[in-house]
């Protein structure tokens, strides 16, 4: 059942400052019951009783964490269509893309709990003693990570489940030993508190201290702001725009002790066409991105926002079946007013500009829903409009035709950082495409060949992540179980008694965890 | 032979904007010749040159970038006599010490070129495709982490070797595949110079890029903010003081690109006397902090700067074993006029403080060396007194004298982030250390168990990092095999053809790097 209450810790309560809605995406409504937003106290208390359930959660087993893990997907599937039919009103997203995202959501938590217990993200070293060394001894040394302390997570508008309450973020810091805090996002009220309920019965099941997670809704950004700001705030997981993003740097930044933010802001993805593939199979390369293009209303931050390509054979065959393909798709609805409203801006700035011609648009809809569009421009108006970079959140794209391989390059060179790049290549292909790849490994967190962005698996070789400003740090990815090292710090241990040892660092090693052993002599 | 010349790359050229001196510490004479501070197209030109040689550099098998780390090395040692003394004279070290840092700087590139061998630090992974999975099949996924990007060095005072040109910092963005721009610390010109010619020669001889490494000389700060905002450099290693460390921080936060600034600053390294340890050789551990304390001048950045301990048995007898050896000690040269008129501006402070005992100074000296010093103060004055936690960088420690173990607790909740902080303690002891550890944890980096934090070990288990403001990052150690992770990041390869991966990714393996593989289906 949705009550509209907070979930601070253990307890519920309702948020006295301001009401925030779920409104069904598909017609507008309001839907019930409102949500009180948090005022600052409710914060300050979730933050508080997150730290004090830090180092009580940060030492729990690996056993111990993996049942919390595992616990919260199954309380997640216990809630069956309760949850389903909310998160359909509430995004507009249709039910199969819905339970899918389910399903992956409890993949992820699954996942984390077999890296939780495989134990190498703890990446043990022991340095064993050399007492008899000269001209100085080494002293035994023993290194673990640990959790950095009580984590901030902002869910995301467009993955009401895989990146929100118990989305990659909280799985990876609960994994890491983080208590977590999550800001519910406004656009899936009623689906966060579901799923928070979840995590807190789980919490509770698992007899965790009763800060090892809390769910917050506002109605102001005064609270988010407060929230990177809190010092008992060790680190933040943000998926959301470019401005938020970067607001949230700065704050974190400007902090008396700074904090790592990650933020996943803004991609568009680019999308190489070279000559080969292009001439021998321009019309099919058409209309798979027009489907990759549309999939979800285009509400992916892989979403193929830029292609690239030579004006050579089989360009306009691409060109021709990108058209088609997109005249004959239907509006689909979006995932909040605001979200719709910003597309159709974005579309706006594309269809007014000098340098831009509208190739085609899809079927115009209703309420909310979005039109898809492919445009193009060329490289030499692409390289002097530096907006023509900005992300269009939705199901548009922008072609740049280039007039050779140099000027394709050229236009690489000057993108911005990309979570993305894929590169549709043929055999003929091939030295091109060795030869770019380097520049394109420095533009981009991930390459894909012949396929296209969207469809993030969930994996150990995975990144989600990229050059500023696709993300706030290149070093890290959100999606896979590499997501885990965002949340660690490694601590070292000199010369303590065996008694005194975390069990990790042990010569017992009662968790049986890899530890990678200099035996000294 | 030193020119007083900068290194650009494989160039050499006299820098114009300024002059910088070596001097001789012991007396404050002036050495020959003097140095040309860089100009800011200096610095552009290695930037430049960093950035070109990036892609063929990053590329290198691990083979060619170890036989660098360890051609540097030899480099190194075959300077012989004229390294070590300039390195004496610009330092006022001890020979046998400096003897003793060319050793462990030499022993740190060949760390390195283990590591790099070894190959883990690319963190391959693998997952192969399963193409009839359902409802959607996965595609070949492969990850490596590769280098950042140019990284910009910043050499420290107190370590002119182990720290500075071709220190920690250089040899794990090199291992990492990043080119490096040195900026020589102005308290060792000379001696930056021979090791930089050593590294220079050293690329040559092994055939890589010029721009893999350059070094810098500046007589002005703006050249070293323009090499920490310079959009071709992606991270910037440094250790020195809280100030400097902060400033550059500030600028990397503020580039439209940001970038990670790894900055080893200000840490006090508490010293923790338990009850039981205190009664048993509360005597013995007063000299043993007098001689940790008085190592190298204190001019450590683990230094003892802080004594706490509860008034009880024992607690007398070291105060006096202390004042006793303290007294007794000679005073030593500073590795700088600046540095030693900071000293005595800290140790003034504390002397002249309302809450502040001074429990015994060391024998005065001459021009440039320092006197030791042991202060005393209660924990309600030191907890009231923020002032006290800030860093006097030399022989200098405050003993915080705490009524019982709340209170002393109580100070530790109070202190700011540690690189280290050491536990003196007996069995009787062991209950209350467990109880204190987990707080302990979260302020340091790095737990001795009787000892010192001074004698960083470089080896796998080495943490030498710590939360804010001991490290500017504290998920990170700039000391150890594990500080290589500072510069790198994941790049994952998406459905390539064979043909088309990077070798460490490669079925074909031809590096022999370890490679986590999930079979897929």
């Amino acid at each position: 059942m949705i009550t509209g209450e907070l979930l601070i810790g253990g307890s519920t309560r309702r948020g006295s400052d301001g009401e925030i809605w779920g409104i069904e995406a598909a017609s507008g409504r309001r839907l019930e019951p409102s949500f009180g937003g948090a005022a600052l106290e409710d914060l300050e208390q979730a933050c508080l009783i997150a730290d004090q359930a830090f180092d009580t959660f940060r030492r729990t087993s690996p056993e111990e964490r993996a049942m919390l893990l595992e616990k919260i997907g199954s309380n997640i599937l216990d809630l069956g269509d309760e949850l389903i039919d909310r998160c359909v009103a509430e995004t507009g997203l249709p039910r199969i893309r819905i339970e899918g995202e389910r399903s992956r959501t409890v993949g992820q938590l699954q996942l984390f709990a077999s890296v939780v217990r495989e134990g190498a993200f703890l990446d043990v070293r022991i340095d064993k003693a050399m007492p008899s060394r000269k001209p100085q001894p080494r002293a035994d040394l023993r290194l673990t990570n640990i959790g950095v302390g009580p984590v901030g997570v902002f869910g995301a508008s467009n993955f009401p489940l895989a990146f929100s309450v118990a989305g990659g973020d909280t799985a990876s810091a609960l994994a890491a030993g983080c208590p977590v805090i999550v800001k519910a996002h406004s656009a899936h009220p009623g689906t966060s508190e579901l799923v928070g309920r979840a995590v807190q019965s789980a919490v509770r099941a698992c007899e965790l201290p009763e800060g090892t997670f809390s769910l917050i809704f506002d109605s102001k950004r005064a609270v988010s702001q407060a929230l990177v700001a809190n010092p008992r705030i060790k680190a933040i997981g943000f998926t959301g725009s470019r401005g938020a993003g970067v607001a949230f740097m700065q704050i974190a930044a400007r902090r008396p002790e700074p904090i790592p933010v990650y933020a996943e802001m803004s991609s568009i993805n680019p999308v190489i066409l070279f000559p080969s593939a292009l001439a021998a199979r321009g019309a099919e390369i058409g209309s798979q991105l027009v489907a990759a293009l549309t999939l979800g209303a285009g509400q992916f931050c892989t979403n193929p926002g830029l292609i690239l390509a030579v004006n050579s054979e089989g360009y306009d065959s691409f060109v021709t079946a990108a058209r088609e393909a997109i005249s004959a798709t239907t509006a689909a609805t979006m995932l909040t007013p605001a979200i719709h409203k910003a597309y159709r801006s974005g579309v706006d700035q594309l269809v007014s500009h000098q340098s831009v011609t509208t190739v085609a648009r899809g079927r115009a809809g209703g309420e909310n829903q979005a039109q898809a569009g492919i445009f193009e421009t060329t490289a030499g108006a692409f390289l002097s409009h530096r907006e023509l970079q900005d992300e269009v959140f939705g199901a548009a794209t922008l072609i740049v035709r280039c007039d050779d391989a140099k000027e394709l390059r050229e236009v690489v060179e000057h993108l911005e950082g990309q979570l993305t790049i894929a590169l549709h290549i043929d055999q003929g292909d091939y030295m091109f495409a060795r030869e770019l790849t380097p520049l394109l490994e420095r533009k981009a967190g991930r390459l894909i060949v012949n396929g296209f962005g969207t469809g993030v698996e969930v994996s150990h070789a995975m990144v989600h992540g990229g050059p500023f400003p696709a993300t706030s740090d290149v070093r890290t990815t959100s999606v896979g179980s590499l997501a885990i090292e965002r949340f660690l710090r490694p601590v070292c241990y000199q010369a303590f008694p065996p008694e005194l040892l975390p069990c990790a660092v042990s010569d017992a090693n009662a968790w049986g965890v890899p530890q990678r052993t200099d035996p000294g002599t």
